[in-house]
């Protein structure tokens, strides 16, 4: 039958490939002509890298990609007594606060421990503002315990705070709790939602769109979902800036081969750490335009409108604002300000997470988004589809509940939690100005300034001569740039590479976490590196 | 332009449908033509029921469905003074053990209090084990914090901690770390190798076998996967039991339409209550061989290597086997004992969780898969695929970590360690039997024995007139069994259809969670229900 004969083939191939038939059929080499005459065929394994699902190879996430595995195995060399030029290495990869050093804030990790071990409850240790957020939740938790299931789109109460939070942050606009769906991170929302919107084949496959640099989450997910990629480019020149123009370029483009369904808008921006509302704040000379700062985000909206787009705003960095004069504006706050003829029409969901900011509670894997417009049997399709995964993790759920809902000016916990969180976001601030000075400081590296978020993107020149040397090594040139700085000097980034940036230009991105004192030592060995590197080339 | 057409039509579809044009698009009535007029298309929502991803609608789950939802709802109107036959809810839909009042296990929480929480590890009420546990995981983590992400195949201290624990569990087979995936639960585990596993288009799409009944998170994913289900069918008369005859059945005729390529069993079972081990205990009148017990597992794993599948063996219930005599046997350890032909060739994922056995913590969302004898080349794509998600929640990390390397005799903490795991699994033997023998005793109801898991999956004689009614208002017999129960007795189970039976048969699943008092009540309550509801349809 053709099917056997096909196997046969691949078998072959396999062995050929790895020279090793004993470790793929997993008998003698004597026993393979056996196997055959027994009518059983030679076969590899079930599942191998040429029949396993071709969405997933195609996934890419830079983030933690070969660089970041390399730096773990430095790691191990270093602790084993391998000698480096270097004795730590630093993760300035990705924006994980903790692994930097960031201390929890106390209220939080009270409210945590009362809610693992409610005999805590009766310790006059805890303030009464931690107890009384632990009861509540755990009153609102099955058999009061965060060990039960919680309703699969998330904790009723928590939700309810979440609302609450959104109203406060937006001005008072409503927000229904039906519309939030917590989840595992922001990361398990934005894929959830870009599964519903998924459909079509050839040329009707959906289409989203994308920044150029993105944060790799979306491009791997699209790749997972076999959605078609949709790229926009940022602007460097002003200040990564977003054009409704390019949009549109973008997305005419994409029309002659997929159906355009989603725009997807990071803001503050991760990698370019900008601010959306922040673009004409440096195109005019540092004079600020209120009415200007928010025209980019209703210039987007506008264009979702008129384009009859989905958008998706990944909002999770919306308390790392660190440009003077600046704050956050939410798309939803914009998008209720245009008018019944936006508000009641365009249909839209926003991220955000407990990961970021000024708590940076990874580990705990805490989110939400809220959703705005959108039709109500797809929204019993959501909810069934996230009921599959039962619910997300309770103590993210209680992680989140505190972070919409921290100590009240009244509350014995308030004093400290806002030291806390000030110290936090202040050392963000300065490190945000040091970096960027830093920076420009070095022949060859440009750098905008980091107005939002927790990362810096600056675009690095490379000398022809690295360039021709990276490609000989069979390397992606920043790639091979961010991979000699990690064995020479320690410091582990990403390659602009993985984020996407526009053709012969390259880029890394880093984080601004470390302590001031190491981040200091690791501007440092970039510029020492930087230098050295350019000179090699030259 | 055709497509500018086509979304006309849609556009009239749905005002036709809604015959709100308001709500659809937004404007008043008059502005259709005047929107057309000037050249914008009249358009619906952007992502409607009709337009949304396809596999998402065809996923099912019944486990938290239209009767839970229902449910829920009750529980508002009870709160809200609605009178009803009943004064509260009992939810035996789902194995949640915290939310039917089962205590959490004083040590797993104290240590996450402390892990939550370091300030406590200066506290002396907390004993020496759960600190030095908790200094383990916190030194294990970034910046001694569970607030930091973890390693995307999660802590390796904890891995080592697993693989040491199945070496154990499996008689010194060894484990590799290196073959461990932490994971959001086990769902996540479940679902990420599913979709590793599937790939091609038409016939040769891959195929699943599952068992009917089975876990509806096993469709839930294929239909989202867009892969293609083999049901297998376990066999009532013989307690459940898997029959190879069948296995091979169901595989040639899934072979004429798609690729079998995934063979999944749950042991023990979920909705069975069944432990493989025991199949033929019960077909020899009780006289248990040894020999014979694991002679399924044997049979499976011959199966699977003679038609070359993958095996997926969902073990989270391996604590939960109350028959006498009985233990539980892993595939892991019989692939090992039937020698290397099979150990070293049989691809195999076996998957476990923190939700069930003894300690019942659903809402952590902590679980492993333990991968064997995956290509190489694959197991890279996996570690790609899972950091996409960054990692699994770190309290349900540490929380496994406890579960898989629980307090030793020489420990402070293990005389009531024993005492609390002990009482919570022999009250689950009890409510077993007692759930076995009041069912059996119902004219109408037969229950097979309650042997693992902690579920009972009764059959249920419905009169013809019933199934006749239960049509006229559009139900599946089962589920309109099942909706009556709830509003006239204010019990939640979950309808046979949910988790598939024979054609012409109907069952529901019940967990035996709720405390034995209530336990009572509710086997109390079915009964009566059960001889009413037969009354008025004969």
């Amino acid at each position: 039958p053709p099917r056997n004969a096909e196997k046969r083939i691949n078998c072959t191939k396999i062995i050929n490939r790895t020279n090793n038939f004993t470790s793929v059929c997993g008998g003698e080499t004597a026993s393979m002509s056996q196997q055959a005459v027994n009518g059983v065929p030679c076969r590899g394994k079930v599942l191998t890298v040429d029949n396993m699902n071709p969405n997933v190879k195609r996934v890419e996430y830079a983030v933690r990609g070969p660089i970041v595995q390399r730096a773990v195995q430095i790691e191990k060399e270093l602790r084993e007594g391998v000698k480096k030029p270097f004795t730590e290495v630093i993760k300035a990869n990705i924006g994980d606060a903790h692994a930097m050093g960031q201390k929890p804030i106390t209220f939080l990790r009270q409210v945590l421990a009362l809610c693992s071990y409610p005999e805590l409850l009766e310790d006059n240790k805890f303030p009464e503002d931690a107890k009384k957020r632990a009861q509540r939740i755990l009153g609102a938790c099955g058999g009061h315990s965060i060990g039960a299931y919680s309703a699969s789109q998330g904790i009723e109460c928590v939700r309810q705070d979440v609302a609450r939070y959104i109203e406060k942050r937006d001005g008072g606009i409503p927000s229904n709790p039906d519309n939030i769906y917590l989840s595992t991170g922001a990361s398990d929302a934005i894929v959830t939602m870009l599964k519903l919107l998924v459909c079509g084949e050839g040329r009707d496959r959906t289409g989203v769109m994308i920044s150029i640099p993105q944060y790799p989450l979306y491009s791997a997910a699209l790749a997972d979902l076999g959605a078609v990629q949709i790229s926009y480019y940022l602007d460097e020149e002003k200040c990564w800036s977003l054009d409704v123009a390019e949009l549109r370029r973008a997305l005419n483009a994409a029309r002659q081969h997929c159906n355009p369904r989603v725009l997807c808008i990071i803001n503050p921006g991760n990698p370019t750490g900008t601010n959306k509302d922040l673009i004409h704040f440096h195109l005019k000379n540092n004079q600020l335009s209120q009415v200007q700062s928010r025209q980019c985000i209703e210039d987007v909206i506008r264009f979702a409108k008129e384009e009859h787009l989905f958008l998706m705003a990944d909002e999770v960095y919306q308390d790392n604002v660190y440009a003077e004069g600046c704050k956050f504006h939410s798309f939803k706050k914009v998008l209720f300000e245009m008018g019944p003829e936006y508000s009641s029409t365009v249909e839209m969901a926003s991220f955000h997470s407990t990961s970021k900011c000024y708590m940076g509670e990874c580990g705990f894997r805490g989110g939400y988004m809220e959703v705005i417009n959108m039709d109500p049997e797809v929204k019993t399709q959501l909810t069934k589809l996230v009921s599959v995964r039962l619910c997300p993790p309770v103590p993210g759920q209680a992680l989140l509940d505190l972070v919409v809902n921290p100590p009240q000016p009244d509350e014995p916990s308030y004093i400290t939690f806002m030291k806390e969180r000030t110290a936090v976001l202040s050392a963000l601030a300065e490190k945000a100005r040091l970096t960027e000075q830093t920076f420009n400081a070095v022949p060859g590296i440009t750098c905008n300034p980091v107005q939002g978020a927790m990362y810096t993107f600056p675009r690095i020149t490379l000398p022809e001569k690295a360039i021709d040397k990276a490609k000989e090594e069979g390397k992606v040139p920043d790639m091979y740039y961010c991979m000699r700085l990690l064995e020479e000097e320690g410091i582990c980034l990403v390659p602009g590479s993985g984020f996407g940036q526009r053709e012969g230009t390259f880029h890394f991105r880093m984080t601004i976490l470390p302590p001031t004192e190491k981040l200091k030592v690791v501007l440092q060995k970039i510029r020492d590196f930087h230098v050295r590197f350019t000179q090699e080339f030259s």
